[in-house]
């Protein structure tokens, strides 16, 4: 197993390198002075080559199958890092470096123009750079899916959620999109019907709404001792192996908006906490994917937190922490503010019902730019109209429409549908935890979430890469990736009694 | 010049590196939590070695070579820059890996047992290990001296203050022996026989210490934009190249420490700041070694700082910030606070006069250490001898003698001197800048550094290392480095008027 080894010392350097680039990250959206970003860009851009001279290096491959070749040797975590190695090669390898090149430098010059192209409304200046770029992802499509014997789309999807099938994307969304805004139209009736939210008043002081939120990751068990909570623009969960860093973002009016961030930020965080310390530098300890990394904030935030058992334990925390009174502070009150269901245009702002609808707009859209199938110029109306018929309105403008997401400026296409499974995954590992731990429910009625980690622990969060996503899933929940358990949770908790 | 510009292409990815190491150990004394330590410590590490496999690369050598030859087509600081890369491979290769194994070894475990070691003034644990690592830092002496024909111990100070000779450093360490002892005690003749220093009366807040800070950083021009002040267990200066950050801890009852800190800190970040841009990712771009960044930090901090004007427009504004009246408060008072002098066992403690005398204790012990004439079990006594003779206290436990500092158990010797020629650097840099600049004095006590400023970035701060240490120096001021200065200054300061 001389190849094996190598191939570890290998992905060892390549952690130190992302562990750098990780904290790098974190210090930039919240330590780093402003005018220190062009020195810190070119940092990271050094040591991003670094890691792909890294993966990329001569003789990579034929060490890769010197180790295929001795795999019998192996044990079934070395055999499962192996093929993560190969994964992680086939990625970087199959494009050619001009194409690479060109990639980064058209999603960055789109990116670019999007910031100003978005506040000024201005599609036209965006559209050529979009075209431009879209007309090279197409080819970095077309050539991974000749090398991994995928369609183009999925070529792109796998590099997210690996091993994902265009086929069950769409079994899964098209019962969604069947499924959603009927139901949709039933929760707004049942929710017209009854009393309105009374939205508690603020101003709530930054000291407190960060004193709540640190209160809820202990109760969390989110761990301080290699973990922090910060401030950034945009909430997110990144650092270190062994130093999990959350951040979230406090608004003046608005405790509720802070206080979900950091749920669902922990929910990541505890995740890549829970991942096998052993494999810390390996590709095989890492996070199985976009999909089931939102599986485990969704799961905290969407499933457990907004479970009636735990609203009614976190209920008299806010209420304590935050110190008001009255009926807006009402537990009743706090539960419908909580669980209320607005569609918008905003996929950012959509409720848990409205979401999935978001993105399955997106998806379609961008396996039809990757198809060949619809031209850029007419994303925006397309773009409308699905919106229309999906979420049942229609955006006045490109601003709130097709360009309110960086996703496709940056160069992003095949991330999009990870949040939807993430929330469909969270559902069904959420019922299957349920099913195995009946203490898991009263734990949450008295803040105690151990009977729920510990089931998450050994099933999801201890198994790192070693399976596949969806072997994963199945074989944590007992069966496929379906859509069941969302439904039955939406009827539960938004049609039932 | 292709050779030399493959080498400025190398020295770019391990500029990348060591920027990242900046941010990462700057993370690490302010942001980490505890329990991250361990996986930091192995980044790190990864990290490092990273850097000395780039430093020793197979064919380097010929490459320096090869841009040797060619160097009359580059221009003068494309020279410089080839003489430093030079100067960096010789200290990264003349000592064999598994000797600077060995070190790494040795040293870890000196300083490991240094920590309980001090803590229970048990010199006898710590001997042994200290005496295998001093046989270690011979033996890589010994090779050093070999390969760039200097002496052994001028091999180990070249890494800190390269072209540095021992003759120059006994001539000024030996005039200032012969000079201080004497000096100390008519200084303190005349202290007693002045009034007694009225201690202001604590605790001052940690909110209003750092205002203070903050405020006096502004003055002095620190760069926020790309620069911060935060809080360590010992203030030091780091960051990354476009990011200087300082940090400072604050004691209730002393604002005077941490005020003094963070204008030393500030000293060095601004040395930092100036460094010619253009060269960042380039070793002639780099601080031109550790007298000079002592002399930056001492020259704000004990020379321009001290000032008699500085401090007519410091004390008012430390008044308004602090907030506090009374005798303890007025001017004169502060000034007395601030230029005590008072002999004691422990070096960071000690004032400006004092000082050196620790560090040639320690500069000619080291020394000893290094030829082979001191044996380690004798250590503790020389010291006590010599700290009897130079300052005159003599310590009664070895926790305050000579185990006080943590360089030796870090394998760290030929570092010392250089804290005091950058003292003596300082005072004769700031003599210079003030014959230059007729402004710079009246601009102190407006509180505008800027005359002083101007003429250190024009002198010191944007050279970099196009020059050796005392070229730099000698261009700067005139002279070779001296004493003179250094003596005058505490003439005036202390025993004038």
């Amino acid at each position: 197993m001389q190849a094996y080894l190598q191939l570890e010392a290998r992905q060892k350097k390549i952690a130190a390198l992302d562990n750098a680039m990780g904290i790098l990250h974190w210090d930039q959206e919240t330590m780093m002075p402003a005018g220190a970003a062009p020195a810190r860009a070119s940092v990271l851009a050094e040591l991003s080559v670094m890691v792909h001279d890294l993966e990329t290096a001569d003789g990579l491959e034929e060490l890769i199958l010197q180790a295929e070749a001795e795999a019998a040797s192996l044990n079934p975590w070395q055999q499962a890092n192996l093929r993560e190695i190969r994964h992680g090669f086939v990625h970087a390898n199959a494009v050619p470096a001009e194409l690479v090149e060109k990639l980064v430098l058209a999603s960055s010059q789109a990116a670019m123009t999007w910031r100003e192209a978005r506040a000024a409304d201005d599609w036209a200046s965006l559209e050529p750079k979009l075209d431009a770029l879209f007309a090279l992802k197409r080819e970095e499509a077309a050539i991974k899916s000749e090398v991994m014997g995928v369609t183009p789309y999925e070529a792109l999807l796998d590099q997210f959620d690996p091993g994902r099938r265009e086929s069950q994307v769409d079994r899964i969304f098209d019962d969604l999109a069947a499924y959603l805004p009927d139901i949709l139209l039933q929760i707004r009736a049942r929710q017209d019907a009854g009393p309105r939210p009374i939205i508690p008043p603020g101003p709530f002081p930054v000291e407190r709404q960060r004193e709540l939120g640190l209160e809820l990751m202990k109760i969390l068990g989110f761990p301080f001792d290699h973990g922090r909570l910060d401030i950034a623009h945009h909430p997110f969960s990144g650092g270190a192996s062994g130093d999990v860093r959350i951040t979230t973002r406090y608004e003046d009016n608005d405790f509720m908006a802070s206080l979900m961030a950091v749920i669902h930020e922990t929910g990541h965080a505890l995740y890549e906490d829970g991942l096998p310390a052993d494999w810390a530098t390996q590709p095989v300890g890492k996070s199985r994917g976009m999909t089931l990394h939102e599986s485990q904030s969704l799961l905290l935030e969407m499933q457990a937190a907004r479970s009636a058992e735990a609203i009614s334990f976190l209920v008299p925390v806010i209420r304590r922490v935050l110190g008001s009174e009255g009926a807006a502070w009402e537990a009743d009150n706090l539960l419908r503010i909580y669980r209320r269901v607005e569609p918008g245009l905003i996929r950012v702002y959509a409720d848990e019902v409205t979401y999935p609808l978001h993105v399955i707009l997106r998806y379609r859209l961008e396996k039809a730019i990757i198809a060949g199938e619809l031209a850029t110029a007419d994303l925006p109306g397309a773009w409308n109209e699905l919106m229309e018929s999906l979420v049942g309105i229609r955006p006045r403008d490109n601003r709130d429409g097709v360009m309110q997401d960086v996703h496709w400026p940056e160069g992003i296409l095949g991330y999009f549908p990870t949040y939807s499974l993430g929330a469909v995954a969270a559902a069904q590992i959420f019922a299957a935890a349920k099913r195995a731990e009946p203490d898991l429910l009263p734990g949450l009625a008295r803040g105690d979430f151990q009977p729920l980690f510990s089931w998450l622990d050994a099933n999801i969060r201890s198994q790192g890469c070693l399976y596949m996503p969806d072997d994963l899933i199945a074989r944590a929940t007992g069966a496929p990736l379906g859509t069941e358990a969302f439904k039955a949770n939406i009827l539960e908790r938004y049609l039932s009694s």
